[in-house]
């Protein structure tokens, strides 16, 4: 297993080390591409404990996270979901985008999440207790506009919540040229181009300029694509349709570049 | 079994035991956190009964109510669901936010909750009387506003009403301090400051603080987190998103430690 | 098979009679919690014939009225449903809630309903004729006036209708002494308490207090709940959850106890 | 098979055995309970030909009409379904309440509506030419004000038209006083209070009096209930669940009886 | 096989030829009832390829075009839907109002309709390449305005277009005559008659007479019922449920016959 | 195989061989017809890679994408979904208008689009890493004014953008000339056309005419139908069923041949 790359920001690591002693669900709050899964992967390899990945989405089902019965040789056999495998394996449990979720899904984690810390399988009739290394985290995008679902109150309560912001300049800088083995001035440049448009608000952008959409154009530059058309391929158009903002954008990059 | 904590707020476990021995299904009503889940498991220890708790959410079934069919070694057998397998053990059976539930599923509810006390499975035509110990409790949230979700009179009128309330300053300090280990002091501040959030009306908040949210952080800070960094992450940001409210909120917290 | 204790409040016993005698479908209309269901249990008995009780949702399906396919040792048998055993042994059949039900498994009631006095089940391709001891009976509730289902024309022409009131006070404090043992005095206090509520119509309630409530709150009196916190809890809490006329209530059980 | 009552009121037969004889698809219109489904009965009678009835709803299921594969003994054996059943026996197929039925239902019925006269079972890959013998016939109440669902246009132009009417106050005598036993003069009354409460517009009836209700208020005074009761119970409780409405009735059942 | 009578009207056959030659997908567009089907039958014999036809609606599955699955013997075994039918035999496939249709049966048709001519079924993985002999042939009815579902872009443009209109009254009185074997002289007043009501625009009809209409009331005719009640049921009664537009329609009737 | 015919328009080429080499999904945009799938064909063909296609829609599942289980002598077999088999085989993998697919088929994409590369099976409890040669190809039309669905910035951000134009008009004319075997004065005919009602903005047309409209109108020329009327079957019935549109397009056609 190679180590996962995930510079800190901020107190994220104290938080969520005190969260897993504690034993208390932790819940990750923040823009799309700014790190929220590398960083759960750097804690889960930091404290050996294996990671279990969920994207939730509205069809996903109890079924897919508990567990079904399947048929094999005329038996019906049991076999496990996501979070039933998390729990038995004590492992680090990540459900990501949890507010896309269906709210059978969501309720599943009740029981897990407090002081039961416990899985209940309706179709096997099994109880299933949490050991102290399992964790559960939970991450959502509250700055996502287009999206009306909320997670009711009595789930969110059940959670403590770590915010996550853009990082400043010096770090991001790092993770793009770290990330890509793009030269450093290019990186900056980067950085530079998407604070600038990070800082313009009305360009009526769904979410701004991630640190992911600046590595997936530095990794262009690094094969061989001019700057100004990586920007443009990398960057630009992931963002928006809208010409009109392709040409303002576009003239950020030619003074970027 | 370890038995649960629970400190007595009012007159909640003389009604609920005229309630069991009167055959009278009961109706919890109360905010998210208050305590109602770990009432019910000290009074079903007091009166040694076992427990049948179900999470109710507008996915959960019929089926996942009163059982189904399974297909083993080419034959169909029948696995009993929770509230069949409550009503055959005289269980406590304790349906939590029973409002999310469709309607099929409360309907079930209704030969078990008037003078028959009977369940009826129509898919194996089997029909259960339940035995003298056998109680109905349900629980749902008259305060959740979001919610558009309402009990219809001809089930509300089956059950008899007790109402919950956030506990009394002292009440709540020595829950805190009892659940976490807290010192007496830490825990004090911890109510006082949700106390003063708990009488800020205009925040316009979904839910306010439960006392769920006070034992969060009073672990965190157990665990060695700084106490305000601790009400941020375990009591600020579980209760909003809006980055405004969280500077309110993290005033008052400076206030309080 | 104890005998149901029903008091008679008008000539629903002689329509009844003259109903099954022409074999005439009936429809009992009333609000909730008037004695409907133990009205037609009363007369089931009267008549020696078996009850079959269903109470309609909007997840009824025509296979759990009809019956279905099971698989068994390799092969499909049949299962008959609730409908398909009343028809075959001449029972009294019971649909409550009717408007509540799905369309199609309404329209299932229609051969039956009508001068063919048929069942016919698709699936078996079998063709059931009624015997003259069978007789169907549904109930609704026309005053519920959240809902917003109500019954075609083309069904409600099939039936006669029987409308139900709350009984005069002289028997519905009968029913209450007689059902739960409390005193008369005690019976009469809460039957005037609920007129006084009854003949209020500006407090906004759904529905208004049932015969049912004043039982569950006499229950409680005669464990040993003093009378106004049972009136608090067996009445005015399942009745709303405002707290404005909680207040209102609450001093109008001041004034009868 | 006892021989079905049914009393000419206009032109129908002609224009039946003419649709019959020219292979022509018919469709009945007119109010709920005037007869529509005897008439059809009386026909099939009349031809010597199996009748096989559906009534549509919006959950009848191609499956119904065309058939499904059931598991026997490991294998999948196919059942015809009812429009099966009746083409491959040369039956007169009647569809009641059409416009109930989904799309796909009423889109089975086009091969056999047109030239083609064919029956395709997509799941067999079966191809089945109706025999001259077969008839398709449909019906719906045009006047149903409530009912949203219209037949599209290319359905309707697959059928020719047959317009029912409430019959003439003798004809409507006739039919009540032999099919209930009740004498002509009570009979009488009960027509002329229809036809009275037929030409009050302004009621707000979604349906008005059918002969139906007629029929089953004289099965009641022939059964010893005294007319008005009869009338009550029998036609003003199924037409309406209005109060006043209720009121009006009555006085003009007090003037006929 | 009986050739199927089909009167040419304008330069539809020259087209649908150079079509099929050429491998292009077409579309028929046009009013209910003027004769798409007739056409593509007559087409499909002269170019002596077999035909098959799907009517579409909102509840046709991908599996019924693509194939299923089938348990037999414990096997599971595929079998071939229509559209895979028509692609393995090289036959003429019709689907006939595929504006009902869902997306995803839309969609299946891309594949086929574009350069690679294949259908790709992903339940065996197989890929069929359609042989030169296959054409794909879909139909709708612009004019329709009830209906607000749509082809969207991307599926029009893969087909050429063939636009239907009523045939010229010399042509339609042809085809009435030469279908039913009525005199010459009834089915010129039959078209007349249609020709005037389908010049009156503001009689709010969905769609307006078709010539299948007149055939149909020409049958009647054929069959004996007079002329003008053989209009009344066989075209204006199909029309329209209105009364108003029943009298108008009764006075062109007598104005004609 | 044939190679098949693609002529470049701009950079595209360039940028695909980039994102391939650098491992980075790839997002194609623009309108419809205007060659994005013959480029990913001819793409996939210089790469000397498989290329698997789906088109989306909304009823594609997440099953027909990763894979399910059939019934095979008892057992249940598992069966690779398109998308399973595009990684086992390190296929290009093109998913046709992404925008109209379901969340979840969308998020199963997710772990393939970042820095994991990795498909999870939650069925078989399989996980696959892609290898170098795999790559995610998407498209969907932004200009697309009807449609509703757009993709979530959590989507977007995960693929890098390639924007597509109608061609100019010589390589355009070239296209049409060379798949179709027309001369090239009817291909620049079409061409010139085509761009004149292009540039007409107020037509009301969701979208204009596509390059495989000329391609289609070419074919029905090469095939003897006169230029006139190719057009008006081949390019405009396809895009509008307005008549007023129709016969401005037809004065447009009548100044171009």
């Amino acid at each position: 297993m190679i180590s996962t790359y995930y510079e800190i920001i901020g107190n994220e690591e104290e938080i969520f080390l005190a969260a897993y002693h504690q034993q208390l669900p932790l819940m990750l709050k923040g823009p799309t591409g700014c790190g929220k899964s590398r960083f759960v992967e750097a804690m889960a390899q930091k404290l050996g404990r294996p990671l279990i990945q969920v994207s939730c989405h509205d069809e996903t089902s109890a079924a897919d996270l508990l567990g079904r019965y399947l048929l094999k040789g005329g038996e019906t056999v049991w076999q496990d979901g996501s979070v039933t495998r998390a729990v038995r394996s004590g492992a680090i449990l990540y459900l990501d985008e949890i507010a896309e979720a269906r709210e059978d899904v969501i309720v599943i984690l009740h029981s897990l999440s407090d002081h039961r810390r416990e899985l209940y399988l309706d179709r096997t009739g099994e109880s299933l207790k949490a050991s102290p290394e399992f964790m559960l985290v939970i991450s959502f995008n509250p700055g996502y506009q287009k999206s009306l679902k909320e997670l009711k109150p009595s789930t969110r309560q059940r959670f403590i919540g770590l915010d996550f912001k853009i990082p400043a300049e010096s770090i991001e800088t790092k993770i793009v040229s770290r990330e890509t083995g793009v030269n450093d001035k290019d990186a900056q440049r980067l950085v530079r181009f998407a604070n600038k448009v990070r800082n313009l608000r009305d360009l009526g952008l769904t979410e701004t300029v991630s640190t992911r959409l600046l590595v997936d154009a530095a990794k262009l530059i690094k094969g061989g694509v001019p700057p100004r058309m990586a920007c443009q391929v990398g960057i630009i158009s992931p963002l928006t349709d809208d010409q009109d903002t392709h040409l303002v954008l576009a003239d950020y990059v030619a003074l970027a570049f």
